[in-house]
């Protein structure tokens, strides 16, 4: 269908010029993550993205997932290309050798994960939720449950869910219902229904273990009594062979707009003797568990956002490209050409570069400090990445995924008419696109988190430290010898600008109750996304303009300046509206009644 | 499935307050047009689109076109809908009464025909298509067409069609090649396929005719050389009876991301010996007959927009006052609530309602002004009118579009996870709507339409016109006494500045050449649809205001102004970014490298 190409030089820009891979492979245990071993570990993701999983995309979409005789069945070739995906180590990329991990930076993993995102998000979910689980297990669980379970997750050979939304308890996990009783070995079992469980059940592998939220009977009301359990989908004997078929199954699977090659399950847990589950941690503190869990597939769901504007990109580029349609506007001859030569197609591919080249480049940078945050000798330095990750979690969960719808839409129209026929390929992803600003926690609680948590709480100290470090990017764009460097920093400057007014205005509001603030959050978490991915537009355009000094005649490097400069001209611009969304326009949304509307 | 209520309320609003109805009913021919029987019309419309076209949209898309034995068969339920529409006389409702119609202005017709949209644009689309083929057959059809084919198309007895298409030729019409031969009775025999026609064969009614774009032999090259034939589906004896089949079928259906109802058809011309066609009007001026049905056409895609924009709302809105999560932010209980407590959610919800009153108020003052175009007796008035509704055609079918795919895309937000289960009928409108800023002219076509031939070649005159009659609205508002409208004036004051600067700058960048005005052209689209809206709900506010003094209690008019202004401080506050990147944000696009995209 349609080809992936692994946008490498572009990831090794970023690595190198903004994320400072050099930095973390100064880490202690980093060593080995030379830029030689990064530049091969990316070419051969890229490899497996584009040759085994990239083609399996709009089949498994056009096939679909189905439910025989209570067992989910993947589309063919899926289950081939996983087990090459876990024979080739990529599940193991960056756990620790201790666990049979490769041990890379997740600066690293992160470029990989847009790959597998490229090549197919139905494909890269199962990876995703596997290494979330194995996270909340590593971090939680107790020596006898990571003996028994974590090799065979690390690896991929078993995968794992997340297993937490029910009818009534969606955004709002205290109203989970699903029981967990306590039986004389130690073990639980478990009654309730789950749904919207992402690869809930699938014949990939011989066993999924399930990390499922539940009350322990007793338990207090609300957040404070929600414990978090494993539970196999096949008991597991003490020798590590598997056993019986625990009492927990899929019994339906959701016909979805998109991700039609993953199943979405609704799960019975006991629906006979009760789902055999294990305590991970202490009862009652399922939620803070699950939160590990949480904000590393937060992360990883803003890469799918990435991963499948890219892929939008190539398609519509390649299109642009080959779609002969009208002849040049103010042309000399009558001659027809492409449609990449029509200005407003242009304008458009350039809208999904630029924004798509600004997430990437905030993303790196955050799973740098991700990994700065947890290995950094100085624990001020630690403190400072992880509140830095903590504030920008919202964005790379809220923006990167509606600047990745936005652009999967834009891949449609690009493509005209025959964006509509599916056999095309363009529309499945807008189909898929369209769960990533929903799933792990919609934009709204995105925008409810960051402006409320991460702004109103710390009275907005951790995004003024922010600020500061985008203030001097502004500077040496602002005072730069060329006129583009300039002009991008002037764009800055006003966005910056604008970012420090609302936030001010956010952080006073607080103070009188949530409610104004949280009415202007949907614009602020957009508004912090264009400019934060501006600020690192502006590192990219110094940087670029830096290297072109060795290296003049570099098309890319050129060309990246002119990417940053229409970022300016064209995303960062909107900062001065947003700002007044914000600052000023809570009060219709609070007076207007219920009724009105 | 989702229940739709006609916004009833807005609209005679919007057609006694914006769209001064009572100087429709005074212009020749339009008497009839009272209040009373505009309200009449409205609610048997509403009635019509809720109870028999509302519930067939799901259910259609569920079961989708089928193509049998070379016939398409539309879904159950469909043939007695529309055999209960015609025979209402809904498709005649703006005809004039010699041809069997009931001459509605069309100001009232568009509000009708929002609701078949809301009902369902799939089923909208048939009486659309055909409205248009009747258009073009009243302009340049021979008397002897007419007489045949008229009477059957107004009543929708036959239905039409729109036969532009072809592989090689879709925004560019220069490129058409299907062939038509004269023969020795005046027809001519047609030979070519043509590709996405839409309800190009279904099985409703008893013929299909066709208005194809074809060239005579020894025509010249380009446009100049496309001529336009009737070819219906069975012919037509001399005393009216239907005759043999014509040499024209559906070859196949496209499989599309939405609008699975809608038979879009592979037609073949001419397989055998050729199918029968009859010039329409003169040769070689298709093009310019074709484009009296696409303007027709262009509206009423725009109200497709509209109608949309409301089923998607009313849905979000039902969706968002049932589902209980979460507890209300700054609130004393920790009872559960509505998510329309939620500040974030009621945001979404009025940035959709907002938009969508903003449109329809837009869309009823261009439906007015045509029907001024048509019928004042002053040719100044009805140039000034007509040079309104041409300036405004790309916002009608490229802002209504677009903002009704961000609203369809929006109300899936609100639902949640649920929103991308299929059968929760949220996604259908966002797989629908997908279509309509790619129909009848991309966005981007009409972006060039708007800064080409509507600004740029005329220098600016009509739109400074426009201008003219925004900045006394804002005048109005900003010497308001009343807060609120003073602060919607003060945006309307920003807005109009901003596209004020943005028309000076391309009327004087087109004297250079077209490229870098047009580069900027979807911005401005955008921006001129923005402010042009926001004018309209100035207005808006302004009669609330006024009609506040004689009904002190209306909920209506208390919350149409919180509306307005909502939609002042977060919609028209788009306007300086809009400017920014039309003025200075065409450069990187122009420059950028082909290869380097």
């Amino acid at each position: 269908m349609s080809h992936y190409t692994p946008p490498l030089q572009d990831m090794q820009f970023v690595l190198s010029e903004l994320a400072d891979l050099h930095e973390i492979a100064a880490l202690p245990g980093y060593g080995e993550a030379t830029p030689d071993l990064a530049r091969a570990v990316l070419e051969e993701a890229g490899v497996f993205a584009s040759e085994v999983i990239a083609p399996l995309n709009h089949s498994g979409d056009v096939e679909g997932v189905r439910l025989e005789g209570g067992q989910p069945r993947m589309p063919a070739g899926w289950a081939q290309a996983y087990a090459r995906f876990v024979e080739a180590g990529w599940p193991a990329l960056s756990a620790p050798e201790a666990q049979g991990g490769q041990n890379l930076p997740g600066v690293l993993a992160a470029a990989v994960e847009e790959m597998w995102n490229s090549g197919s998000v139905a494909f890269g979910l199962l990876s995703l939720l596997s290494r979330g689980a194995v996270n909340v297990m590593r971090h939680a669980g107790s020596s006898e449950l990571q003996q028994r379970y974590l090799p065979r997750m690390v690896s991929g050979e078993w995968t794992g869910t997340m297993v937490l939304t029910e009818p009534q308890a969606g955004s709002d996990l205290s109203a989970v219902r699903t029981r967990a009783t306590r039986v004389a070995d130690g073990s639980y079992r478990l009654h309730g229904t789950k749904i919207f469980i992402t690869y809930g059940d699938h014949d990939l592998v011989p066993n999924v273990v399930h990390l499922v939220l539940a009350r322990v009977e007793g338990a207090p009301a609300g957040t404070k009594g929600i414990s978090l359990f494993a539970v196999p989908k096949v008991l597991v004997n003490d020798d590590g062979s598997l056993g019986e078929r625990n009492d927990v199954r899929a019994v339906s699977i959701e016909r979805k707009l998109g991700l039609h090659a993953t199943p979405t399950c609704v799960m019975a847990f006991g629906d006979g003797a009760g789902a055999v589950g294990y305590l991970v941690g202490e009862e009652n503190r399922g939620l803070e568990y699950m939160f590990i869990m949480m904000n590393s597939a937060r992360f990883a769901v803003g890469l799918e956002g990435i991963g499948l504007a890219e892929r939008a990109y190539q398609k519509a580029r390649a299109y642009a490209r080959e779609r002969v349609q009208g002849v040049e506007q103010g042309g000399e001859t009558g001659a027809k050409v492409a449609i990449i030569r029509h200005p407003d197609v242009r304008r458009m591919l350039l809208s999904m570069k630029s924004r798509i080249e600004a997430m990437r480049a905030l993303a790196s940078v955050m799973a740098a400090s991700m990994d700065q945050a947890a290995l950094n000798p100085d624990p001020e330095v630690r403190d400072a990445h992880q509140a830095f990750v903590e504030l920008m979690m919202p964005i790379a969960k809220g923006w990167f995924t509606e600047t990745g719808l936005d652009i999967a839409s834009m891949g449609i129209q690009v493509h005209g008419g025959v964006g509509f026929i599916e056999e095309t390929g363009a529309a499945q992803y807008l189909r898929d696109a369209r769960i990533t600003t929903i799933y792990e926690g919609t934009t709204g609680i995105q925008a409810m988190d960051l402006v409320g948590r991460k702004i109103g709480r710390d009275g907005g100290r951790a995004i003024r430290a922010v600020i500061v470090r985008m203030r001097q990017v502004q500077a040496d764009l602002e005072s730069h010898a060329q006129a583009e460097l300039c002009a991008i920093g002037a764009q800055l400057n006003k966005g910056i600008g604008d970012l420090e007014a609302a936030v001010e205005s956010l952080v006073k509001s607080w103070e009188g109750g949530p409610k104004p603030a949280l009415a202007g959050s949907g614009p602020f978490l957009e508004l912090l996304g264009i400019v934060a991915a501006g600020w690192q537009m502006g590192r990219a355009a110094l940087a670029a303009d830096r290297l072109l000094a060795s290296d003049p005649g570099s098309d890319f490097l050129t060309n990246k300046i002119l990417t940053c400069r229409f970022y300016a001209d064209h995303v960062l611009s909107k900062s001065a509206g947003l700002r007044h969304a914000i600052v000023s326009g809570s009060g219709a949304t609070l007076e207007f009644s219920d009724a009105a509307f």
